[in-house]
């Protein structure tokens, strides 16, 4: 279970409204490749990971995610909660407003209400970490287009420390692949699923 | 943000393995009315909430259903976990195993993968509470309906928890809903959207 | 069965085209909170909905819904019928007009396809009077911020009267709601589902 | 707008249960090929249609397909509503029932909920009357596929009520296709498109 | 199985970039109309189609349609590869750019993932001809909309092929449902499905 | 463009008709891991890739990917193209059956329509390509689940055969990944994205 901490997980004080921004970075609440659907990935292929030590990586940065999740919607909410009607009409945000005003839904850039079929539980040590890897890695684009837009350092600086956290957990899941084929018979590491047969199991 | 506490919210321990009944207690991680819509609903909502006590509120039960979140992929995977193939191939659990083994991935009863269009985010204290009121009811007829299908004491117990739990939440956000009316002009609750106009914001 | 009358529930005559309104009004046709969405959930809960009087109040105002979705079809077509080609250019309504030129197709405001995934029917009375006495926030809100665009009175004038309906309608579930609960045993509302267990049916 | 008539558009008295073959016949109800994608298709293209003939046709089979929207309805409906839950355990039922009760919701045989990426408004005459056509076809083929399941005369005869309806819908929508090409430059059907523009409109 | 050959089937040389242009054209790529579903729909329908003249137009033209789905990629990517930051920011495509840079991701101009709910396969040779033939019309009607916005010679011309190219596929679905109504009682086409019941194969 | 060749690219003459089988293979056709969501990724991926090599590798697998979505069509119509209506009322294939018959339509052993949700186009060379590990790894755990089901050597034999070749690409995937990182400075291999930014274009 989870115990809410109040503060975020990395200061955000925005101080200047930009709609545009907001609907850029939403894609990161809950787009394709953002913390949502991080978390949610990580978080439920835990129960058939083999490995303690894997099992541990995966709770925790499934945990931090959500910490993730939390800061970026608090950067589109303060991005967008002062704005006036007058800049809603200007800013292409409108359609966005109509259905969720200022509140924050998950969705991605383009409009799409976030689906689980942007990430897998395969059941499969090998699988669900190499899935895990390629995660990162599309986490860590859209934070660098993101960067492109942003000039407001307010912005640029939580943005920032979310790209690099992403690096970080990119090479922590290619040490848990290197533990899971540790464990595996190196002359096919596909012989049998360790998350299925009971094999090899710690 | 979050931190992990290693024990899970109510104690899960089920000696018996029993593959319909996953499929059908896997809505309740992925499905509509399950845990994951739940919590993700509650911890958007609050962003946009204006009264400190119901934002309180939606964090102290979003965060809740995180663990209920845990505590059903649990269930799903400690049903399903030790099948040899032979009792998938007899159970009608196959159509899920060929594509995530006894991994617990985020979908219906029906196979569906989990969709954020099954909730919302109005960005009005109203609206939004009135969802959740809606929410909590219909996870509560999940868990009924579960129940008319249980035998097994080890699978009842939790779920009764879960079930109960759902009634405690409604309770919280009708209350929380009065707590909204009160903050408004009680001619008309509908004068103004407090989470966006700035009149009646504490 | 329906017998079609020729007449719009409330007149609609709009001069002046308005493409950038069009592209928000169209979330009451197809969007997850407007009249298509309405009108599916009540007739469609009708069927297991066990009181007379409240299995009447879903036909009625289900049927209205489809009135009302008549409405905004209309409402979006006269907005848009006669855009020129430069028009469309200018004013961001050549993504919906590359596939549907001006038609009137089922998607919200953000540009998805209309889902049942937005709506529910749990076959449980009280579960889903709650969804209904949601939908009609939802969607009075969808009307409160359409209202913050709109200047042409042609336009206002049939949406604030859409508006007004789903207040009307958010009352009469009320009612139906205390109906249900007359019916059951006050101690404890959900001792059964009078949908489906026999107990209480009239 | 549309009167409700309280009486059936073809009687349905069904006295046996059926589940297996409800689970089949719900796909009219909210598949792709179903009375809700058939009405909701034609009553949404008739705004843009230019020809009142045709329009009045579009009208006319739209408000038809509500009413046989409701006769599948009632038909899911009395399959299902007096299973004991022992039926529904051995019936493969229980994955719509653990979600929905006996409660009518709109999905298809496999699962998914409504959709409207099923079907198609393009805003051109000769396109969307093409699509109509296939509309028709796809839909004969599931009733043509139900009846091979169904023993229950109470059951094949609305279904082929129904069946007989789209082969008659279907030589309508032919007629109506030759009104437009009558109406367009018999060398080019595609010179200008008469939804748009201006050159043909009756 | 196919063999690669390094041309396009029509020569494509865009010298200018038109960022808003690609968001529109994209549609022919992932959308609901466009080229990806055309082939798909094709391929897929032909392993059911009984007569193996129509078997073989059903490869043919869906094997052209993945050369016209790398034509519409070609395009997209030639109209966005050279943009800067600042056109991407000026031009409404940035929504798109965050989550996929200048790759080409399969999409509706509306920002929907390509899904295959947009065809369909019923497995009888009447209705998914004529399926066939409505979806040849659609494409027409997003090619006619296309050319209605593209100015650049270099755009229009590999456009005006593809809507040509839909023009005569049209007509040979319309022959290929001839050579089926050849094969069936005239008097009765719906009196069995050559693809399931066996008295009519070739 | 591509030309097609009669033959498959690997034999497949399966004898005995096994409905349930084919509902579970039928995920590698229309699947989120399946070969048509392969073919996709790695055709689409070919337009943002900037080295020759990567942008061969992305061809050459995508065009296989074809002629693997082409088996399994195949054997999943040999599997059922001789059902009788007894056989697929008892094998659980009629909620697949009533929607297609016996036609071969993209969809997963779920039951969910094809989606492009479960692929990615970043348009970074580093993300796709480990997208692309990503990828085939998940398609060799779902033959490797098939391949507990199958006991036909009819069906074992290809699809072992598929199974084989996604660990070839695998392998050719992880070769085209150190062609990137040896064009890009070792130091940062973030430092620019070689698919927009033009500073190592090949």
């Amino acid at each position: 279970m989870w115990n809410y901490d109040k503060k975020l997980q990395y200061p955000i004080k925005i101080k200047e409204c930009n709609p545009q921004l907001a609907k850029l970075i939403i894609s990161q609440y809950g787009g394709p490749d953002g913390e949502l659907g991080a978390s949610l990935r990580y978080l439920s292929q835990r129960y058939s990971m083999p490995y303690a030590e894997v099992k541990g990586t995966l709770t925790d940065i499934g945990t931090e995610e959500l910490g993730h999740l939390e800061m970026v919607g608090a950067i589109v909410h303060q991005l967008t909660k002062n704005l006036s009607e007058e800049e809603i009409k200007k800013s292409g945000f409108a359609e966005y407003f109509v259905d969720h005003t200022v509140g924050v839904y998950p969705t991605s850039a383009s409009g799409t209400p976030f689906s689980a079929a942007g990430l897998q539980v395969k059941g499969d040590a090998i699988a669900d970490l190499t899935e895990d890897l390629a995660a990162e890695q599309k986490a860590r684009v859209v934070y660098d287009n993101i960067l492109r837009f942003a000039d407001d350092p307010d912005v640029k600086d939580p943005i920032r420390f979310l790209r690099q956290r992403e690096i970080v957990h990119f090479q922590r899941f290619g040490e848990a692949l290197r533990v899971v084929q540790d464990n595996l018979d190196s002359k096919n590491f596909y012989a049998f699923n360790p998350s299925y047969d009971k094999r090899n199991r710690m």
